[in-house]
């Protein structure tokens, strides 16, 4: 269903499969904010010309290790997977590729571009700056980062990959709003009030407060990196001033070129399995890698299905409509 | 002082500058734990034969944009500033380069090696996996990870260059190592106890407690990253398996395989000055850019001088006076 919107508002069977993909395994992988919910966004953004089904993004530059993408305003999802295989390939020849992408759409749960690498033992990684100016810098009360993120994909032998994929606020916009909608208050670390105040109250970031960056003045400096790698370097442009809605920095670094693979992979099992086998700290049932929890939801909801909140399916059923494309409620 | 010290127990000149100029300029950024502090620790492992003065590194394979140095053990200063100049000269031909070592010795502060790269118009970034268990992994209660730190500079046009440089640890063990000698209390977030309970007393890292990860869950899995990179990535070895004091992996890209570099420099300059122009949160003074606490120390050291407190500095003179050499006060 998913795929047929895709196709209905201009897409080719394979870019609809692509994006309807993701979207649904993000779901899976239980970050609901990178799924299906995108739908109308995109569709709104599809009608409004912001955003071009079909487009593959060009090379615009191409210089040993690396490589530069115009996205031309097409599918997010489609021009990073293509930044990332550009990256593998070049770094099969050269030990690492690292391709950036302006003018690029939402391109879902990041992870998924990392985990392309990985699978071909390499460690894949993401920078990006985000759109939105809602975090602020270290100190301030003003919001004017963004919550850009960072994504990397280990691969292991025995095990999945270990996965990092996790914005350089210290949450999440969409937790904050889940939690004000309840009326639950939320941790002190996340969000600052309009007087650059330490708020337990979520409206207090709907009000002229901001998000605060994860881990101090370190995930503080990590943003910077993300505006400077996925904003400045790939030519998107800093802050508010850029084009598109993600500027967009992969890496692929061949393992092959540095050690054998083999024992590479098994360190990473053996790194791995001994964190895991860690005793828990008090309050905590077991020690995770990262990804686990990913991995968790996915086999869970693969399982028993896909939790969708009424609102957002009425939506879904209402976009789907429009474009005559049935639900499997219709 | 240094330098001659350096040179009685063994370096030729340039080697002994070398490392007497990083050790020094890390006190006089307000970095001591990285500072001359180390010299005892330098001369002990010279005597043990596990560090060797005057050994170069060797390239163990070169391939595209990615090569591996064995730094034989030698001063790890040595062998980690010469794996970010060939990752420089790499990136200069082919956009990127990526280098990893081996069997390398302690190699100071950090960020002294991307800033290498920062001058010559690159981002600069080091992963280093750290000599020492003494990190819990997110949720568990036992020591297993390293204080791991993470590093990168990106040079800007009108401002030095944004600066990171960070254990991936929420505290440098030194920190809470202060607090106890002055019976101080640290911040909860820093420290579990044995019994994995969160905890303000740091006497409880030394009686079986553990550090905790930067940013909870985020700076943990940016650990297994240091792990992989540093470790696995460089044939140095993961966890207490591993050989040498810090296995490290340095990465230069040239800015002008992507971007016009006034350009990119310049955009730099606005992310920089528009977060220094935030109004502060309350409490804070104003809001500072990554690097700015050691510029100003730094400034305020060159005039000042710097502090060394008696113990370390009777030490200094003990050992300086074992190898035959002046001290200013002797």
């Amino acid at each position: 269903m998913t795929r047929d919107l895709f196709v209905a508002t201009g897409s080719a069977a394979a870019e609809a499969e692509l994006v309807s993909e993701y979207l649904v395994r993000s779901n899976l992988c239980g970050v609901d904010s990178h799924g299906v919910i995108r739908l109308m966004e995109y569709v709104d953004q599809i009608e409004k010309g912001t955003l071009h089904p079909n487009v593959q993004p060009k090379v615009v530059s191409d210089r040993g290790a690396t490589a530069r993408l115009d996205a031309r305003f097409g599918y997010g999802q489609v021009s990073t997977k293509v930044a990332m295989e550009l990256a593998v390939s070049k770094a099969r020849q050269l030990g690492t590729g690292t391709v950036t992408v302006t003018n690029g759409n939402h391109a879902g749960r990041m992870a998924e571009y990392p985990l392309i690498a990985a699978r071909e033992d390499m460690i894949g990684i993401t920078m990006v700056k985000a759109y939105g100016s809602i975090v602020a810098p270290w100190g301030a009360r003003q919001r004017l980062l963004s919550t850009s993120p960072l994504s990397f994909a280990i691969p292991a032998k025995r095990n999945p990959p270990v996965v990092g994929d996790f914005a350089t606020s210290a949450s999440a916009e969409g937790k904050v709003r889940v939690r004000y909608a309840r009326g639950e208050k939320i941790p002190l670390g996340w969000v600052l009030d309009a007087d650059g105040r330490p708020s337990e109250n979520p409206g207090d970031l709907y009000s002229g407060g901001a998000l605060l960056t994860f881990g101090q003045h370190k995930g503080y400096a990590l943003n910077l990196l993300m505006e400077a790698a996925g904003g400045a370097l790939s030519g998107a442009g800093v802050l508010t001033e850029f084009s598109g809605l993600n500027g967009v920095l992969v890496q692929a670094i061949d393992i092959a070129s540095f050690s054998d693979v083999d024992e590479f992979k098994g360190r990473i099992d053996y790194l791995v399995e001994r964190a895991r086998a860690s005793s828990p700290s008090e309050g905590v049932d077991e020690v995770l890698i990262p990804g686990d929890p990913e991995a968790r939801e996915s086999a869970l909801r693969t399982r028993d299905g896909i939790p969708i909140e009424e609102k957002t399916w009425n939506a879904i059923v209402r976009v789907a409509a429009k474009y005559g494309v049935r639900t499997p409620s219709s």
